[in-house]
Formats: C-alpha cells, structure tokens, sequence
C-alpha cells in the first residue's frame, strides 16, 4: 500500500532573525504539518552570509535533518574543516572539484524504512561558472535511483529562465525541486506533468523589512551610489517561508506541494 | 468623501497564446473586479518578442487603457515609428534619450473625475545599462504629482534585490509598484508602511508549459549547449497573471492588492 | 640536433576586409617568416559573424592549414554540418557535449616529420557558461603529448585575469599560447618562466576603423541609446593582426615570439 | 609658433612592488622623456585595492601631478573624508552624486602659462552601472574647453569594444584618451583621424609575475574552484607600463603617442 511522506523545507535562513523565528516556531510547524523529514538552506544564517558550527547545531536540535546552502555556503573560511565531516550539511553538488563539503546524501527518514535522498545543486545564469548543474543532475539522479526514488532538490538558482528548464529536465526523474536563492517566494508551486513538484523560489526565512534581508537604507545607497557600503542585517518584520510536500514512497512522486508563509502578508491597508 | 479605484494590471502578455486567453477571458475579469482602469505590459505579445500596431488596437478593444513594456519594447524595429504617436503605448523611461516613445503618461480615468498617472520604469542589474530608474523615479514622481497622487508604476527588473529596493525606496510616493519580466508570479504582494502595494513579480499572461513562453525542448538545449538555438514560442497551460489593486483617491494610497491567476496551478496530483 | 619550427597565427578575421586583405598579403607574409605551419582564427569571417565554406576554401588555398574559432564559430548555422567533416576546423573544444565540430587536432607540418597539434580553448568570463577550460586543457594536453610535444593554444576569451590565469596554468605544457577574442592586439608577447610563449591578445585581422571591426556609428548608437541597432561590417583602415612563434622541436618550448601588425598603427602625426 | 607639450602617464600602479619600481626609476623617465605633465593611475595602489594619503604624498613627491583612478577607488573607506579635499586626485567622474571625490580638474602647467584637463571617467560594460560616460564627456569635454583645449583622458574600462567606442566619440574634442584597468598593455597607441592620440590599455605599473597583479597560485584557485580565495598581491617581474604623448599647444591635437614598456618583456628564449 501506498503511503504519504511529507517533507518540509525552509527557504534561505538569513542572520539571527531567522534563526529566532525559527527556535520559535520550528517545532510547532513541523507538529502541525507531521513532518516527516525536515530540510532547510542555511547559507544565510550567519550573519546573513554563510554557517557556522553553533547555528548547524541549533538547527539540528530545532528538528532539521539536513541542510542545504548555495553560492555563500562558502563565505566563511571558519567552517572549512568541518564541512568535511557532517554528511548532513550539503552544498551544491555541482561545485567543482576542490570546493569543501558534500553536495547530495541519502538519509534515512525517522520512524520509517524509508530512505530519501537530498541533492543541492546550483545555477549558473549570473552566478559563479561552475559545473553543469543539468549533467551533474543526470549523474546523481541515477546515483540516487540505486537506493531510493524519494528525491527532494534544492536548485539555488538566480534566473527564472533556468530554474524552470531545469525543472522541466528533472521532472520525472525528482519527487521535488524547490528553488532557493532570490529570497523571494514565488506564487507558482505546482506539480508538473511526469509527477515532480516544483516551485521557483520558496523565499526567505527571515526579516522582510528589508531588501532580501539586508538593511535597506544600505542597499538603497548601493544601487544609488554604486560604490561599497559594508553590509548589514536587517530586522523586523521577519517570516519564515517554506514549502510543505507530500511524496508518494511506491512512485517517489509529489501528491501535493503547498507553500507556508507565515505569517502572512499584509495585503489590505490597517484601518 | 474618500473613493477606492480598482486598477486591475496584466503580467507580461507572451505571443498569440496570452493573447488568446485575454481575448476570451479579460471583458469577465474586468467586470468581476469592476475594474476601473486597466493596464497590460505586453513587451512580449508580439511572437514572444516586441509587440505591433494589431496587437496594440486589439488590447485597446479588449478595455485595457495603457500598455507597458520592457527590454523588448524595442525588439521589432516596424513598429518605431508608432510609438512616437501613441501616448497610451509606454516603455521604460529611463531608456536613453534618443530611444522612441513614451515613458510615462496622466491619463483620464473613464466615468470619473480622476486621473492616474503610470510609470513604466527599468532595472539595470543584468540587464541594460540605462539611465538610474532611483533617480528618474524621483523626478517622474514629482511632475506626475503635480496633477494626480494615483501613481502606478510598471517597475520592469530581473533581479529580486533591485526590486525590493526600488520599492522601499518610492514607498509613500507612489500607489503601486508593479514588478514585471521575470515571467513568474511572486507570492509577496502586499502593502508597504507608507502605503504603497508591493508586488515583486505579478508573472507572465501566457503558456506555462514552457520556460518564460519559451518552447522547453529550446531552452534546455541553450543551457545544455550553450550555442544558440532559434527562439520558438511554447503553448498549452495558459494562464492569465495579474494584479487587482485598489486606490484611496484622497490619499492615492493602496488599500488592498490581490493577485489574480487564472486558471490556479495545480497543486494536487490528480488522482 | 633541434630544429626550429616556424608557426604563423592570424588572429580572428573580420569579414571581407580581413579576408581581401589576406588574399593580397598572406602569401608573401608567409614566405618572409618562412612559417612551417599556418592557424588563423575565423569565427569573424563570415560578415563579421561565423564562418562558411567558400572563406573556408579560400583560407585553405592562402596557405592556412588549420582554422580556429569562439563563440562566433555557431552563429551561421547553415555550417553545422561541414563542421562534422573537416577536422582542420576548430571551434572551442571545452563546448558541451553536443556541440557541432572538432575542438583540437594532430597535424602533420608540411615538409617535416613533426607533429603539430592545435587546440581551441574559451574563457568563461562574462561570456557563456561552458565547460572549465582549465580542466580541459588537463586532459587534452595530456592526450596531445601522446604524439608530439609542439602545440598551440587559441585561449579565446574577454578577460585578462582569465587569459593570465590561464597562460601560467598550461605553461610548460604548451608551446604557445596566443590569446583571441577582444580584437585588439595587446603588448605583452613574451616567454613564461616554464618555455611557453604567451600573448593576451592577437588582435584582430579586418578594418580598424571601426569598433572591434562593427561600423563605429553603430556602435556608438548601442552604447548611447541601449537599444538594437542592426550589426553593420565597418571598413576602412585594414590591418593584419599576427604572431610569428619558433618552436624547438626537441623540447616543444617557445624561442621567440613575435607579432606581426601590418600595416603599423600612426603613432605620429602627419604633417 | 606651436608648442609641443609632452605628458608622461602611468599605468594602474599596483601595491608596493609597482609604488617601490616607480620610487627608482619615475624620475629619470620623467626627464628623459622631458615630460611637462605626469600623471598616474593609482586606484591599485594599496595593497592592490584603493589608495591611502602616504602614496598620495609620495606619488607627488616623485613628480606624479595629478592622480586618476577607477572602480578600486573607493575600495578603502578611509580615504573618502580625504577625496573632498584634494582637486588632483580624480575618481571617475561618472559615478553617481553622493560618491567621494572629484571626476575632473584644470592644471596650470609648470613652467608655462598652458593648463591642462584631466577628465576620469569609466566604462559600465561587465561593470557597475554609474551614470553614462559618453554624456558626461560631452558635458565635461565642452566645460574644460572654456579654459583649455589640453585634455587628457583616461578611460576605465573593461570592454574593447566600449574604450573603441568611446574613443572614436570623443576625437577631436580631447588630446589624448588613454584606456586602463584590464592591466595589459595594448599594441594599438595610435592616432585617430580627428588627431586624439588613443590607446585601448596603458597597462599596470606592477609585478608581471602574476594575474593582473594577484598572486598568480591564488587566480588560478579562484578559476578552478569558483569560491573565495583571499587576494594576496603578487611580487617579481615588476614593470612599469606608461605612455608618452605630445600636445600640440595650438591645436590641443595629439602629435605623438609612444608606449613605454620598462624593462620590456622577454621575447626570446634565453640560451
Ligand atoms: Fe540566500
Ligand atoms: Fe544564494
Ligand atoms: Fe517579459
Ligand atoms: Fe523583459
Ligand atoms: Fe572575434
Ligand atoms: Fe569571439
Ligand atoms: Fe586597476
Ligand atoms: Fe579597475
């Protein structure tokens, strides 16, 4: 008999307010939702730009049990020697040879004889030229295959253009791609034809009085001036942004995808 | 006494398939959301690229007031010589002197005594070099007020940040701000603290069985092989993206702004 | 006893300017240098963009005996097939897998017992997003040295940082490595530490009067209104841009390397 | 009776080993070549990124009459309070309102009763998008005009085709447009039709024995592995890379334009 495993993801953790959202309500949205397995993309939570050891165990005990990342997976030299060592920390697989840590594992899902496998992978289309992330596909997805067809993908990725063709080429092979990165969520979450469920950017996890979760008069002055002005966090206004999945274990296909935003936002004047 | 004004605005309109959809399904929406005013950025309504004068009237008789555009405004040279002449027809203002039409217009609002000012303006992150949108926004902002304080602006940009910034930075000056050329819809419509509707992308009006309107077997090739592949337009799954906002016209703030997709993306397998 | 083996480079030819002036010059430029071997890069040839075989032909009956390209070696597609057949047409061999033609070959020098090979290489930097020609110049290097130590690189690419980069990773590897793509013949021809003769940039073989060989009218239009302005062949101050190298033939080192720039630029006015 | 002028400029100076070369061998360039008028780009200068006051007081010292630079101009904050104060040190004049500095000056020039302009100014092709530069010469060149018909420009760009470009806009209304920032000298000094002496890259003023300046093991990481690296300045090889041009008086028309390569590159192979 068929069951269904439910996956959450939690878009890009950007700094403290991110992470103060999250021991908050973390556990009960994980209950509410009976979570099975629990992913999150991480690259932002240390002070906006990168992890480090403290925040990865905090967020373990919070009840992820894997973390993904992106093009700031690599911003802080200090996790280095560690990303060496916990299987469960990914970032995109598709970092050439010599960049530190893993990119995909495959992990067994807590009170089942399940097992599902992670894969973080990461455009190219105004990013760092790394490798090919639709061949690197190809080539994990079969990896993969061998020992689970429950397959969840964190494509970190800039342009929508690629998000979407990626999505259609993995479409059928995945059980889901969630996009990450813009720190916007999009409104298309959506299962595509051959049965994967797709979205093109869940948002982020953080303070959205802000510009993607740096301090707006900052951001403001960098597009004004076009000159350096040291980053800094915002606060305020913070939100978690994640992606609520239902796979089926006999297909390894998406029964459902629904978004979680919360909370919401305001979309009628206070009166 | 204060009124609400209904503007309803339509994403991105892409070839003949978002053309089609409209021709059946705008008159409804229109008088659904007995919208006063309507506006529809159709950079891309003419095969995918560029938009013609048959285009342009058929918009018209559909009931949408102004067009905007985009980086693709001026990708069919025919229809140049047009665009001097129609004050209804934008692209954005910040394209260089010596570049045709309009980038701005004050237009009457049918069946009432108000005027609503629309501003087509465009990003440079990964996208054009133009003049600074910031700065051309302060100066457009201040004429328009001038003679109305209900702005609506078509802020057309591929990257989040940009977005969101530009928008802090024209809140409590404008009614709306409009996201368009990403082609997907985002789920962050809401208003600002000084009263601005925010959305970062209302999405495409087209087919999504594609990559942005784009035929998916050619956008996979050009990410796999990176030589150029002739551009083909996709059809099937359309779907009208849009945006329904209302404006206090005493104090041409926002006072609510909702998103339209129509049909919704399927969110459930079908069973 | 080690002989001294003379290679004749041609950097990317421009359309009919760059082929006329060849037909008149090249002869008697090869017969002055006494060059054993002959690569000019084409990917210009065609009306400024591609290449097709009559000027394939026409090169060949000039004396050139293999012929390079880059990005533009796509852009005339009517030539895909040809490129499955001639393996003295080279385009950048670190294209996907996928693309049409040959990307390096193994050439007997005329009138000698030696072995040239030749390799096409691009950047990545602020141009397509290709596979790493760092790690591609590992293995074909490699494979190359099975059979001769005498090779010649094309690195086409836009940055300097990448070329520089570049030039010192395959030194002491390479014979030569000649720089194309910017169209502007740079200064710094020299020998690395390691043997290999270097140069950033040919230049270009067509019409300097002109913007990288584009009518400078139209140029200056794109950069002024940032909007299409049909590609326009410039002519008009016509000049071979080359490289005459020697190579030892016992250690495949670099033992002089000289451009050739013919006619020379006015660097005095004329009075 | 015309008067010929002679100005000496200085290649993007980098760090200590490009300040330590200059320390020796500046003056005696200087009076070798009789130069009237020194200037030196030095946006490189600290450490390979941005300037400080003790070069600044140096770079006089040897003789150096104006400083420009580029992009790195505003890489150290704590320069900025200093930028307001000192007319001749220029940054690129085309950044927005609200940076540091000034873009252009008017120079008496020593032992004559001639002034000279000096206009910096930078490209935006693969690089931030500051205000256009093609206006801002047409606004600067017809503002120092009033007072001199010397101009010097140097130009800080990236892409060839945008130093092409630009030089063809602005011959005949400057002296001399001298191109920097890509760190490899051009092959191209030259006169134009309209009498502007133009040359696309001056070259750096630094160690050779490196990617433009950077520790050469260090690029070469960069390139392979796509993630950060600390800069770290390279050292050996160290060259100066400069031009020499005359001014006709009268005219304000370039009579000669001369690269100075010291020590020059190695050519042949050393036996
Ligand atoms: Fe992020
Ligand atoms: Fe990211
Ligand atoms: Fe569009
Ligand atoms: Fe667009
Ligand atoms: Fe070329
Ligand atoms: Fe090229
Ligand atoms: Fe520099
Ligand atoms: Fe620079």
């Amino acid at each position: 008999m068929s069951q269904q495993l439910k996956v959450l993801f939690i878009g890009d953790i950007v700094g403290s307010p991110g992470l103060s959202l999250l021991e908050t309500l973390l556990p009960s949205i994980i209950s509410k939702h009976n979570a099975d397995f629990v992913i999150a993309n991480a690259e932002n939570s240390h002070e906006g730009m990168g992890i480090n050891e403290e925040i990865i165990r905090s967020l373990y005990k919070l009840g992820v049990h894997v973390i993904t990342g992106g093009n700031h997976s690599f911003a802080k030299w200090k996790i280095y020697p560690y990303m060496k060592t916990d299987p469960n920390l990914l970032r995109p697989l598709n970092y050439p040879k010599g960049a530190h840590g893993f990119g995909y594992g495959i992990y067994d899902i807590p009170g089942t004889s399940q097992k599902i496998g992670v894969v973080n992978l990461q455009g190219r289309t105004y990013m760092q030229t790394i490798d090919d992330p639709f061949r690197t596909a190809d080539w994990v997805l079969e990896k993969v295959k061998e020992q689970t067809n429950i397959i969840f993908i964190d494509f970190h990725a800039e342009a929508t253009a690629e998000k979407m063709a990626f999505g259609w080429y993995v479409d059928g092979r995945a059980s889901v791609m969630a996009g990450t990165h813009t720190h916007i969520p999009t409104a298309d979450a959506r299962i595509l034809p051959k049965g994967m469920g797709y979205i093109t950017d869940v948002g982020m996890t953080g303070p959205y009085h802000s510009v993607i979760g740096m301090d707006k008069e900052t951001a403001i002055k960098r597009f004004l001036i076009q000159t350096p002005h040291k980053y800094k966090m915002a606060n305020g206004d913070n939100r978690i942004c994640g992606l609520v999945t239902e796979i089926d274990t006999e297909t390894g296909q998406c029964s459902s995808i629904e978004p979680v935003t919360f909370p919401g936002f305001e979309t009628k004047a206070s009166s």
